[in-house]
This record gives structure tokens, C-alpha cells and sequence, in this order.
């Protein structure tokens, strides 16, 4: 059997992290073969690369910013998913490639054609697409009432103003409709236990139809 | 006008680095628009991720490892290459792409075809090739001679057996047959004023040539 790939995306505060932590306790309790893992991130090298991006206060050009993520993704794909994957887990991915398309490509990029392209040819080079991404939506305001009772460092991208996180929403939602065949909307403006629900029946199904 | 890019590549000892600076010097003291840079670096995001590389004590996939070179080589190109050739300038830059297929694709990989080629697109994604290479060879037992006389830090590259590094010399060669429209050998088993003078004689006539 090979493995299934889930990617959780969403903008801060849509309720990603802790959905794939509630999925993964599930699939875990089923005792089925299931990995959660993050990015960026994932790998000793991929989380300080992570490290130097988010926090670093470097001022990289955003084609080099961008190829830095897939770096990160690169080596995480390498050594730890595509493994994974071939031992038959189901593997739950907290951010992946459409994070960068829509907070680079969408965000810092305003859409331009040809970084959406960059980050395109870059995706290829990566060579692993999920079967399929769950896209976490919420109302703006009540994402970034969440994000600020959080605890912890803020990074670069949560200091960013208002027009940038609209612009990833919005990036959000053309991602979503580019690949309707992966992609299914997650209606994150509900109580946890009704969004796990959710979550748990829509990627249950899909397991089950892989099945069949 | 526009600027003109040359490359210096060569394995480790072939005294690429020193050659660099006397052409630098030399034009400096001619008054041309002149810039010396270096890769893995170059900027200060660049310097991070070749520290990263060379010191960390990471261990990256290959594939994310050369995408870690081309990162650290784009924010370089958008950032300081880009800028100076618009500006006229020669810029002589000390190791570039021809570096990253030697070493990663020919030395560590072994010349694996689908490695060469995935060093081939990045290479496309940065879009910009030097104007001339100037690839420096020296019998290997002389150019580890040089290096070990040398001070300070030894780096994961220079830590490699023997066999790797005749790799890398063999990948130079290769490159020099493929490319043989921009790159030129340099006997770099002469005393340092004759190689000097060599250097500084084929890219001078270069530039007067783009000046006719």
C-alpha cells in the first residue's frame, strides 16, 4: 500500500494546527499509520532554515525567500514525507506549497503572473502534490481575535498589516478554485468539536474510496 | 551599456580566489566599474544559509541541499549581481552555478543524469548565465598541497576523501565540453604572475571585443 498526503492551509488563526493535531489523535486511536509534521519545518535543516526566515531579520529578495521555503519543503519531502508515504502512513502536513503561493505568491506578490509561475516550476522541481488540501476559512476578524490571544513569539508574516492577510485570503480562495479536485473548503468559523467532525468524515470518506 | 558577468570556478587549491582579486585590482586601477563577489554568499541572507551549509553540521538531502546553493544565489543575482551589471559594471564573481553541478551534481551525486538536470532547471529558474567562465585546473596532488597550507576553517567540501574530489575535477571538465562557448581553461599550474597575466589578457580582449 502507499501512503495518503492530507495538507491543512489557511491563514493565521483559521484553526489549522489544531485540527491536524485532533485528526492525527483520531487516526491514531483507529491505530492506522499516521505522521503529523509542520512547515515550514520538519527536519533539523528545514526548521533552521524556518528559523532564519521567520525570525533571522534578514532582508532576502522574495524570488530567494520564495526558493528558501521550498528548500526547507525540499529536504522535508526528501527525508521525511516521501518515506513515509512508501511505509503506506497517512501523513497530515500543517502548511505546504499552496502556504507559500498565497503568503509570497498572493501576499507579498500581489499575484504577480510571473512569481505565480516561479513558484509553479519550483513545485514540480518538489515533484510531490497532496491528494488532498483542506483550505481553512474564517472571517478576518475573527482569525486575528484568535491569533492575538495567542502566547509566543510573533513572526514576520503575523507583523504584516491588514491588505497583506486579505491578500492571502484572497489567495486562499483562487488556490481553492484552481484545484477543485484536491482542495475542499473547511468552514472554520464554527465550535472545534463540529469542525473535527468535519474534518474527520471528509478525510474518512476519502480514505475509504481509496479503498475501495 | 550594460555590464558583463565573469565566472572564476575551479576546484579548491587551484587559486581561483587570488586570481579574482589581482583582475579586481588590476581594472580598479584602470577606472573601470568594477565589483569582486563570491558564492556561497554575497549578501547577508546568502552568508547565513552558507554557514548553514558549509558549518552547520545539518544533514540536508542532496536535492535540498543544492536548492539551499540556489537560494543562497538568487537573493545574491536579485540583490547585488542584477543591480551592478544595469549599472554597467564587470562583475567577477569567485565560484557560481558551474560550482553546484561540480561539486553537488558531479562530486557528491556522481553525475546522476536527473541531478544534472535538476541543477539545470534551477539554473533556468535564476535566468542569468555568466557572460565568460575562466575554469582554473590543476594537477589534484598540487591543489591539495595548496590547501593544506592554508589557515583557518576546513569545510564539509574540503573534508571529502580523494575520490570526490577528482569527481568534482572530472565535472569541470565536462562542464568546460558543454559549455565551451563561455567558458575558458586557465593553466593554473604556473607561478601566480603568469596566470595573472593570462586572466587579465583573455578578458580584457573580451571587453574590447563587446566594445567593437
Amino acid at each position: 500500500m502507499t501512503g495518503y498526503m492530507i495538507t491543512f492551509e489557511g491563514g493565521e488563526g483559521a484553526g489549522k494546527s489544531t485540527q491536524a493535531q485532533r485528526l492525527y489523535e483520531a487516526f491514531e486511536r483507529e491505530g492506522r499509520k499516521v505522521l503529523l509534521t509542520r512547515e515550514p519545518g520538519g527536519t533539523k535543516g528545514a526548521e533552521a532554515i524556518r528559523e532564519l526566515l521567520l525570525f533571522g531579520g534578514y532582508s532576502f529578495s522574495l524570488r530567494s525567500e520564495i526558493m528558501a521555503h521550498f528548500t526547507a519543503r525540499c529536504d522535508h519531502v526528501d527525508q521525511i514525507i516521501k518515506p513515509a508515504l512508501s511505509q503506506g502512513y497517512v501523513v497530515i502536513c500543517d502548511r505546504y506549497i499552496d502556504s507559500t503561493k498565497a503568503y509570497q505568491g498572493y501576499g507579498l506578490g500581489n499575484g504577480d503572473k510571473d512569481l505565480i509561475r516561479y513558484i509553479s516550476n519550483l513545485s514540480n522541481l518538489i515533484a510531490l502534490q497532496p491528494d488532498l488540501t483542506l483550505i481553512f476559512e474564517a472571517p478576518y476578524d475573527i482569525m486575528r481575535e484568535r491569533c492575538r490571544a495567542r502566547q509566543g513569539r510573533v513572526d514576520r508574516y503575523e507583523q504584516l498589516d491588514e491588505n497583506f492577510h486579505y491578500r492571502v485570503l484572497n489567495g486562499f480562495k483562487q488556490i481553492m478554485m484552481d484545484n477543485s479536485d484536491r482542495c475542499v473548503r473547511i468552514d472554520a468559523h464554527r465550535d472545534m468539536e463540529a469542525i473535527h467532525r468535519d474534518v474527520y468524515d471528509i478525510v474518512s470518506q476519502k480514505l475509504f474510496e481509496l479503498k475501495q
